[in-house]
């Protein structure tokens, strides 16, 4: 994706739009552009906000070439005027956005694009699709990892991804969701998230017998040999047969086994037959790796039940997030620039939860100067500041009698610029340093909110300024 | 993706294995594998197999570049004669497949590849991501399309698609289930399925009221004017303003509107009285168009309770298949060659439902010669025939006492050469030929197998020869 020219991949509204912005004289109206979601998946405590490196990518590269033109130009809807617009078109606008692996919640503004309105416009799509994309798998990703509990979950789910980049930037967003590996070569090749693989059903079958398949694997690999042991039964053909491979290519070579694989039956079950029959065998060593079709809740309930498995493949529940499969990021006009002053837009709905927070906007992450644990998030109008030196009061957007007062915190600005008139402005982490930084931001939570069942919700709440702006406009509006 | 060398999107294991047989003096053993799928989505009467010309296009592409066999030789785990084999590598073996937009059943061989085990094995990693994500979308849109009853249906969920891939492929295969639309530009410009689109919530806002936003979209396109009601109240200021930039704007001129379209609320209701009010304007051809996290299940339940709706726009539901998000294909070891014979090959489990049908394989599909509807699909053994002058005794390989003699019918053979020795020898479909043929092939099909609850399970039985051999394999290895 680093090079390719996705311009084309958008809405055909963005279009139309654009081209009328543009009759209307628009074109260069600076318009304030949020991009948001409104509700986490599985019901969890916190996302995870991924996939901004690809979006840098996009805005860098975005152009129309002129075979794009020709084909917008056969559709006989846009003028040769905005045609002609479109093959000198690039990004000119600012984008602040939060960092990759960040712990987000609903109605916060992750991504804010000021702009003309055009290039405002026409980004919307890509940047969605991809910000969704990630921010699921990452937030997925560390629901499962969460579950195992210090136990390393690997990615294995290629062959069940929407897609080739699905595939790709699906095991990106697990690695920054805290997955210790994935089953994809390129993943690795690209963004060095370490690749780990052994053996699939097919070697098994390939050779004449078990044993004579796992004897030579531990051959060509006698200092890395994990064996998949369920192509016929676990414990009366697979834990043998492996044990006996160990026995006698790896004992005299002076090697250790690294593991065997469950991927069918009753894991819980087997893994505890088969610690047994390994520990007696004297490979104590020897781990267990299970996998078949797994999630954050099945593994909890194996780890519940005492299942002796070291690590977890996890492949189909995690690249589509089954449970969950849509990050609803929405991407909402909130205000536009009159003769330079800035006039909040906001959009109403039948349904409660699509209106939206006017205004050109930044929010603030409050954290407990003691525990360095985060306790609100306060979202204000762009030109306002926290003091930390005094007392902040903070009230339920809704539920406005609901006040609470925070002493002793630190405030911490929650956006970085990215690009400032069109330039790349943002140092941008490395792949390893993104999930660092995811991992030392969900340490900033409570426990509380790392449930599965019942998490507490995180007070994202309005600045009064920001409050009496957005009530104001409804009035007026309704 | 076209062109894109996707080698290296395979699981790490292909290559380890891959290492390993070349090893062992493998690298040449003749082998088969199957590409089948185990449940339909959605517990679905059939699923559509769409995926086939990315399948082609990544098979003539595949080659290692320098860059990946310099990352693979960092991994040190490869023997430099296998690099060297890589370096040089291309698929010279046979591939059969079923047709794009063929109506197809659990535990049919969809695809079969005949060939040296490396090759054989190093692609299946994308084979299976690219099949089974386009034949999950084609599946859920030819759901979709069925419940809207003749309905139009276009396809709006770039912004929630997993990835790029998952936009531009899933558009293509939400096409091929029948969806008559996409909002997606690439799309069209690629496939030439037809993008569509007018306005999003932003146009309205960016205006300083919704009619002056109204009037100018009419301005703009005043022979294709579909105006979007709900940013404020559809019925107390989007239709009203709407009607009011109809006879304003386009009556002057000539035209008439294309339609309204309504985003969010309670959509069954708006609709009926949207459909009253546009009536009492004089706009009774004004069509109605209804969008916001719509599936099959809404669409039917919409249409029950009388909506007036002509055609609906489907997003996430559609593009992330959210109720049933996986489509397990799988790929399995079926035979090796040994001494020019073909060995059968099978694949035991502790979960019944991943025990493998052995065999190189081809399947028929067995039509009623009078209705030309499909009775049943025979899997048998690659050099048995049916013969069509000759009364044919189905039975139930699970349940064996379950018979049906069939008389009077048709037997087609639904897999086509696509690779042999590495050649391509398949005359590509164009994507509206694809398009017209799934329509085709749904339509064999009686209604009882189209239901959403409970449809009828299609017969898809073995041949006494395979059926045989298969249980001759499962009594030597249990």
């Amino acid at each position: 994706m680093d090079s390719f020219n996705y311009s084309m991949l958008c809405d055909y509204y963005e279009l139309t739009m654009s081209n009328g912005y543009f009759r209307c004289g628009m074109s260069d109206k600076i318009s304030y552009f949020d991009m948001f979601f409104r509700k986490i998946p599985d019901n969890g405590g916190f996302a995870i906000f991924c996939g901004l490196s690809q979006v840098i990518d996009y805005i860098k590269n975005l152009h129309f070439s002129k075979e794009d033109i020709d084909f917008l130009r056969s559709k006989k809807t846009f003028s040769e005027d905005f045609l002609e617009y479109l093959s000198d078109f690039k990004f000119t606008g600012d984008i602040y956005a939060v960092k990759e692996g960040t712990v987000v919640f609903p109605n916060e503004p992750l991504i804010t694009v000021r702009a003309p309105a055009i290039e405002a416009q026409l980004i919307e799509t890509f940047l969605l699709l991809v910000i969704n994309h990630q921010s699921l798998i990452a937030t997925k990703a560390n629901r499962i990892v969460r579950a195992s509990n210090g136990r390393a979950v690997s990615e294995f789910g290629s062959r069940r991804a929407h897609g080739a980049d699905a595939a790709i930037y699906g095991a990106r967003a697990a690695g920054i969701g805290g997955c210790a590996a994935t089953a994809c070569t390129i993943v690795d090749q690209k963004f060095g998230f370490p690749a780990t693989g052994t053996m699939a059903h097919s070697w098994v079958q390939m050779f004449d017998d078990e044993y004579e398949a796992f004897a030579a694997y531990c051959k060509c690999y006698p200092e890395n040999a994990t064996l998949l042991v369920d192509t016929y039964n676990v414990l009366e053909s697979g834990i043998p047969n492996a044990i006996r491979a160990f026995n006698s290519i790896l004992k005299p070579l002076g090697c250790r086994p690294v593991g065997v694989r469950i991927d069918s039956g009753d894991i819980t079950y087997l893994s505890k037959e088969a610690r047994r029959m390994l520990d007696e065998a004297g490979y104590s060593d020897c781990k267990i790796i299970a996998s078949n079709s797994l999630d954050e809740y099945i593994i909890r309930d194996m780890i519940y039940q005492g299942a002796r498995v070291d690590s977890f493949g996890v492949g189909e529940r995690l690249i589509t997030s089954t449970s969950s499969p849509v990050f609803g990021g929405v991407y909402k006009l909130c205000a536009v620039e009159e003769n330079g002053r800035i006039v909040p837009k906001i959009k109403i709905s039948e349904n409660v939860a699509k209106v939206t927070t006017p205004h050109y906007k930044k929010f603030y992450r409050i954290y407990d100067r003691e525990t360095g644990k985060a306790i609100a998030d306060q979202i204000c109008v762009f030109d306002e500041e926290i003091n930390e030196e005094r007392d902040l009061v903070l009230f339920d957007p809704d539920y406005t009698w609901k006040k609470k007062t925070v002493r002793n915190f630190t405030a911490k600005l929650m956006q970085a610029p990215i690009f400032k008139n069109g330039e790349l402005v943002y140092d941008e982490p490395s792949y390893e340093e993104i999930c660092d930084y995811c991992k030392a931001q969900v340490d900033t939570l409570w426990d509380e909110f790392k449930r599965f069942e019942n998490p507490h919700t995180y007070y994202v709440d309005l600045s009064k300024k920001l409050w009496s702006i957005k009530n104001q406009l409804l009035a007026e509006k309704l």
